[in-house]
């Protein structure tokens, strides 16, 4: 019998009670399971692309055909930092196709690219022998999943875009340089790119000014690669991040299509990657090793980099331009709205000028109509005021067959304008 | 470029730097890869068993012949708590193959049972509202992996055991109750049963004591089953561990051959099962969705027990006498040496009494020679005060081949003759 009055620690607190995360992997999981009937233009979960699909069941009847392949897949645990031979592998890929300066000591896989935020912004920043110590996101909105990872109080900072209006139905986030100070307690930069939730991609001349910041003050810049470069590859113009050392880039397999084997990449410097190996261990004993398994060959050429570049940003770019032509018809000029620039991931992010209602209760009364999206104010934090502009914006995800797609979002249009009209 | 005197957080420091189970999975790792001649006593890596090998290769198969079943688990996002009719079916399984009575709210699927505690210790102890609390381990010695979880400071208590010397070579550690007491600082108490490391089985007395102590203080007592019951069911006497409200059990995939997909279960009160789940959507995101696809039919009879009962259990015993046959005969009567009763999990304990050096002395002279094992003394925490016990002891695994095994042991009884002899 537990105590009627059971209590939590702080962190368990902290990590423990409802999340805007949680809320969303409990929608996506249970749409995809137990309420089929639902729209989801909710969660992160990738398309289903034929080709894509296709290699992995190749893949998976590769390991099967091989004598002991699949047997040692299952069987054996790596080193709490990757399989030694997937390392070098993937160090080769990214010296030879990207061009960074990187050996297998500069590499980490870690069971997600989750877990290894929640490691990084929890080694780097917290309580520390020279006090609190902040990760900071200098462009907001910035990821959902990242809102409640600190284990300590007010470890998080964050700076407000500038908003570039660029015509009537179009908006793109700028860093607001003015606005960005590295102060003593800032431990490191962090940026999702592509931007999960707007799809914005860093201009070459900000990630240059934000490195430079960084290298300034000798902190790491941390770089979310998980729907960009190397793969998926989803970024529809010319800029694409280079590692170099005092950097820490995290790299996703779960947008090449497979969430379900939960494997991500850090770049870092030796001792950071260390530092995150040795906590793995701890927290997680080892990673999954379907994952590794299922990639090591194809690092040995340049077959992600097409894949990204030849079939899956095609897919969701023509995906994104049907959306928005499917929203942007749907709205008409009746309310305000403007999307941000399509510039990578799988979102639209939809800004809703002077909405009535909290997108919260956008989210609400959406779901009673099945359809599934994401309300903006989840991806605001590490702030010390209010922000109205989030509660005004909707993240809302393309990747879904197009039927559904077009139904879900002539739904929302029309509650929407209902909205408007009270 | 970092600062080249870059600072980690308290936290940081905590999970970063070298540990006991680092150590372990690094040399584990590093054995069944870069240095294939290591001679393995060392991790907890289950044995390669044909008919089970067998079993999850024709599993696997079985996903790639359906149409969409291994699609879909490379696809999907599972809620963080696990797929809804993986939990149905492993519900209806506790169920109906063990009694237990468990719905699906009971049941959390988790990364791996490492991850499971990391999180339920840090969710019931450490810093809180009301002052420091703590996990209590009442049987040392205890597993390794739990040593480092902690998040604060002074976090684990820990009572050492009374040692039962049971003929010349044999022991069995038993719980003193006269010494476990559990103060209101105790926030819950955990055992790993059979006992990784040393084999050791909470006698059905015990067991019920300590569920008596916990529902008298309203702690949950958390069993961590990951070599046990229901499966891999490696237990040699006939005492089960039955669930019941307040209790919070771990299963784990990994010992029935599936390490490498990162699957455990927990089964507890609803208000804990959704604590693990928020808390598993924060650090993780989502779990890995190939064990439980793998899993799923076969938890609709009773074939997990059977595997168990009949191919996994007589294999490790078969495996366990035949390495205690070959330690026996290597040591003979020379040096004063005992083992833990073996009535579970797949370890040798052996204890060197009076050993001239430490273990962790012994650990590092049989790597030089190729034989990998674990020095006793990291499965000792909680503790403020020294306990020489198990700085005499070490922690064998005999579920790599039998020549190995064999040739690891006889080299190691050399060792410690030459260290005895000195």
């Amino acid at each position: 019998m537990l105590n009627p009055n059971l209590l939590f620690s702080d962190i368990g607190n902290r990590l423990a009670g409802p999340s805007g995360i949680q809320e969303l992997m409990d929608d996506t999981g249970e749409a995809l399971t137990t309420h089929p009937d639902m729209r989801m233009l909710g969660g992160g979960q990738p398309a289903a692309i034929p080709e894509v699909q296709a290699l992995w069941r190749q893949r998976m009847s590769e390991l099967l055909a091989d004598g002991t392949a699949l047997d040692k897949t299952l069987l054996n645990y790596d080193p709490p930092g990757g399989n030694p031979l997937f390392l070098e592998a993937m160090a080769g890929f990214l010296k030879r196709e990207c061009g960074w300066q990187v050996t297998r000591e500069n590499i980490a896989v870690m069971p997600s690219s989750q877990s290894a935020c929640f490691l990084l912004f929890n080694l780097l920043a917290g309580d520390s022998a020279t006090g609190k110590r902040r990760i900071l996101f200098p462009l907001l909105p910035e990821y959902i999943g990242y809102a409640n990872q600190a284990l300590c109080a007010d470890q998080f900072a964050a700076v407000l875009p500038h908003i570039e209006e660029r015509g009537e139905h179009e908006i793109k986030y700028r860093v607001d340089f003015d606005r960005l100070k590295i102060t003593s307690d800032i431990a490191a930069m962090c940026v999702s790119c592509p931007t999960n939730p707007t799809g914005n991609v860093l201009t070459s001349d900000e990630f240059i000014r934000l490195r430079d910041l960084a290298r300034q003050h000798y902190i790491p810049f941390i770089l979310d690669n998980a729907y960009g470069h190397p793969f998926p590859g989803v970024i529809h113009g010319s800029f694409r991040p280079s590692w170099e050392p005092g950097m820490i880039f995290s790299i996703s397999l779960s947008k090449l299509g497979l969430p379900g084997v939960r494997t991500a990449v850090v770049v870092a410097d030796p001792v950071i990657v260390k530092a995150l190996s040795n906590m793995n261990a701890i927290v997680s004993l080892a990673n999954g090793n379907v994952g590794q398994a299922l990639l090591t060959p194809l690092l040995e050429d340049n077959k992600l980099l097409s894949l990204g570049s030849d079939v899956i940003r095609p897919f969701y770019k023509q995906r994104s331009d049907f959306a928005k032509g499917v929203l942007s018809a749907a709205l008409g000029d009746d309310v305000p709205w403007a999307l941000h620039a399509q510039e990578g991931a799988f979102f639209l992010w939809l800004w809703l000028k002077n909405l009535p209602i909290p997108a919260a209760e956008l989210y609400r009364r959406l779901k009673a109509r099945k359809v599934l999206v994401i309300p903006g104010h989840y991806f605001a934090f590490g702030l010390n005021h209010d922000w109205q502009h989030p509660h005004e914006c909707l993240r809302l995800t393309y990747s879904q067959p197009q039927a559904i797609v077009q139904d879900g979002l002539e739904i929302l249009a029309d509650e929407v304008k209902q909205v408007f009209a009270v």
